[in-house]
């Protein structure tokens, strides 16, 4: 390992290299613990050890080469800023979402104690340094979707160079337009940062590069209705962690040839966990590198994991760029059009009302065979914790049981949300 | 007092008349404490003391004839529902922030525990069945301003006739553009429910109304400049409350006379708090009859307050729809943009950025001759929790003091708040 070359790099990048390195040591216990530990891992889970063991090392020396090319890298906390217009003016779109407890005191200084973990993990990976990918941004893009990070955004703002998008809350034609005219500002920001014109073609390839990445997920979680599940959730949910930061021509590649490996075991009746076992769907706020919590609970409660309905998760893939009209248009206007439809479709609990939310999470049960479904808040998440309450309902209405858990990234809690999951389980086993 | 008939009315609206009857006890004693207990209150309180102890009474029952004359009434929890067009409509615009724990349990069966005090009143009322405005409503009209507010009104359309009005989050093109439309969707609304055309003259006819009652107020805060301090921070309080829900009119006229009132008191040199009072600014969240915790406590910790910045106090009558572009407007396209460049000016927590605010706090403060301000927060309201320690820099930046507060409808903190204000105050004065 070219350790003390990264060392160097990390250096430059103005981290706090003790905290960091603390940081990394941690990270990599839990990986070991709840990943390397597995058994009767797909072989292609190789490229996700990889990827993580590098997630700070070679990812990030490929920013920085990328930067030295002159391209720009740009930072987000949202599946509403569009990959597409990234891609198109050949910059790096990299997800910032933050899963772990680390700064938390710092960040207090500058947003409330009753704000959602996510938030806190962000501001604190500024404060503490010790996030390369958020030092090696040129712009992070902020949106208006919950209070919390719309107003959070404002002290970040303090410390980096961010730029705001506007969500709308509705989905009347007012909405549309106003998300349209986002998209435009968006990509004229684009051009004014990178100091290209974004044409047809452009956007068409990124529109292709982020539908192919959807299609590989898409792909993946369409092999996880087999019982035995083929694949834990634990890898599920590192599969669309890492969709979020790594290059994405790769990740399409690799996630494909991971599924051509599935569907051998599949065919050979292998799996994770013996056929039978009850099988979750998770449902709520999204779970950010490295929060792993849950499904290690889950799965360690005689359960398996197969969905995830959330941004890292179905949320972001469920919806492609519609590839008919994108390959009949032939001005920039009608793909920002495309590109809104959409965007427009995005059910994230922003949004009032959201009951597209309802039906696609009891779709997703059936579909995937689950015969529960796990909502997760984090902890003062006003959008999910509400939404619980509506899910709840739906899903009762439809015979599925659902447990509601809220919790944040500590560990304390732990003993007792086993107690309560197993619980649950054994209600499902019956 | 025509009590019982009262009491049928309150059948008839579906109360549960012994917990309504509770309600109104607490009221009665709470209002005794805080506001008969004032020494040298002027004698236009009379209509104060009047307006109170007819609230769920004579009010009511005005509201009952307008119903029986054809007229609809609307519910709303924000100041950015514009009065101006429900008045055009000839229907009666009544806020119904709730400021009282009641049927808090009840409420916690449909939105989060973790959720802020004025939502669960609400909804809280709600369920308990024990506002007869909520109940008097033909609909209630929600916005989605604070993700708590959005989320929770999907649960409360499922008991109250609801409309959503969307508010932007930001300030740009866009976001002028989509309040203006909301505009145009809820005057259409209005015509439906009510089966009138609303016209140039009538929307000229709600301006001219609602501006006076700004205007009433506005004349109020200049005379508060005065030390000695003429009026009590509760009894200012109150006038804001009760412009929310007494007929606009006679509230007007009645603001009107009190002025006279106190600008012939401020002549003689006379107040309610001894020449060099500490005097205080209160920003924040709105406070809803009958929350009058803070400025108890304030002006029990030897200071005087001075100012109300919130919406149940400056927010909602600093800017007035332009008079003279009224006056010339001869369509209604034009009165709603005049209505829209009104609302875009508030400088509510819930955008991003919201700098006016800072700037309109601390303009306040010197122009009222505050030594210090308290920023009150609602537990869990995470728009003015993030703003609070933007306040704080800019005041600090000033020189004038700031303590933040975070509490709920609970009496449990009041000792501990009563040691930290008065602890401030004393800063103040050395
Ligand atoms: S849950 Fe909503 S706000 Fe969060 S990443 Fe997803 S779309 Fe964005
Ligand atoms: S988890 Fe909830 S509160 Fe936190 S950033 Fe996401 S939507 Fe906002
Ligand atoms: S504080 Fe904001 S959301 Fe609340 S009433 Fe005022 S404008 Fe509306
Ligand atoms: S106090 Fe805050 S959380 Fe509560 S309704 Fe008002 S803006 Fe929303």
């Amino acid at each position: 390992m070219a350790e003390s070359a990264y060392k160097e790099m990390w250096e430059k990048l103005n981290l706090d290299i003790d905290a960091h390195e603390g940081l990394l040591e941690v990270l990599g216990k839990f990986y070991g613990d709840i990943y390397l530990s597995q058994q009767g891992r797909l072989q292609g889970a190789e490229y996700l050890d990889f990827v993580l063991s590098e997630v700070h090392g070679l990812r990030i020396k490929e920013l920085q080469d990328a930067k030295a090319q002159g391209r720009k890298i740009i930072g987000s906390f949202c599946v509403f800023v569009p990959e597409e217009l990234t891609l198109a003016a050949d910059a790096v779109h990299v997800g910032l979402c933050s899963g772990a407890d680390a700064g938390t005191e710092m960040a207090e200084t500058m947003v409330p104690r009753n704000t959602c973990a996510l938030i806190k993990s962000f501001v604190g990976f500024k404060l503490a340094k010790i996030c390369p990918f958020t030092e090696s941004c040129d712009v992070v893009v902020g949106e208006t979707t919950c209070d919390g990070k719309k107003k959070a955004y404002e002290a970040f703002a303090e410390h980096v160079n961010m730029y705001i998008m506007e969500v709308p809350q509705q989905k009347n034609a007012c909405d549309h337009d106003l998300l349209r005219a986002e998209m435009k500002r968006y990509m004229e920001e684009l051009e004014k940062l990178t100091g290209k014109t974004i044409g047809v073609d452009d956007i068409k390839k990124g529109i292709a590069i982020a539908n192919g990445k959807r299609k590989a997920i898409q792909g993946l979680n369409a092999l996880r209705k087999a019982d035995p599940a083929p694949i834990s959730g634990r890898d599920a949910l590192l599969i669309n962690q890492i969709s979020f930061y790594d290059d994405p021509v790769r990740f399409t590649a690799k996630i494909n040839e991971l599924c051509d490996e599935i569907e051998a075991r599949i065919e050979k009746g292998e799996g994770v966990a013996p056929k039978g076992t009850p099988r979750l769907l998770l449902a709520g706020c999204p779970m950010a590198v490295p929060n792993w919590k849950l499904p290690y609970i889950v799965e360690g409660s005689g359960a398996v994991v197969v969905g995830e309905e959330s941004c890292i998760g179905s949320r972001n893939i469920r919806d492609l760029v519609d590839e008919d009209a994108t390959a009949k248009a032939t001005t920039v206007d009608e793909l920002l059009d495309l590109l809104t439809d959409r965007y427009m479709k995005i059910d994230c609990a922003c949004f009032t009302p959201n009951d597209e939310r309802l039906d696609n999470i009891a779709d997703m049960a059936e579909e995937l065979g689950a015969q529960g479904v796990i909502h997760y808040a984090l902890l003062f998440c006003q959008p999910y914790s509400h939404e619980a309450f509506k899910v709840d309902k739906t899903l009762q209405a439809k015979g599925v049981p659902m447990l509601a858990i809220e919790t944040d990234y500590g560990m304390e809690d732990v003993e007792q949300l086993k107690t309560r999951i197993e619980a649950f389980v054994e209600t499902l086993e019956s």
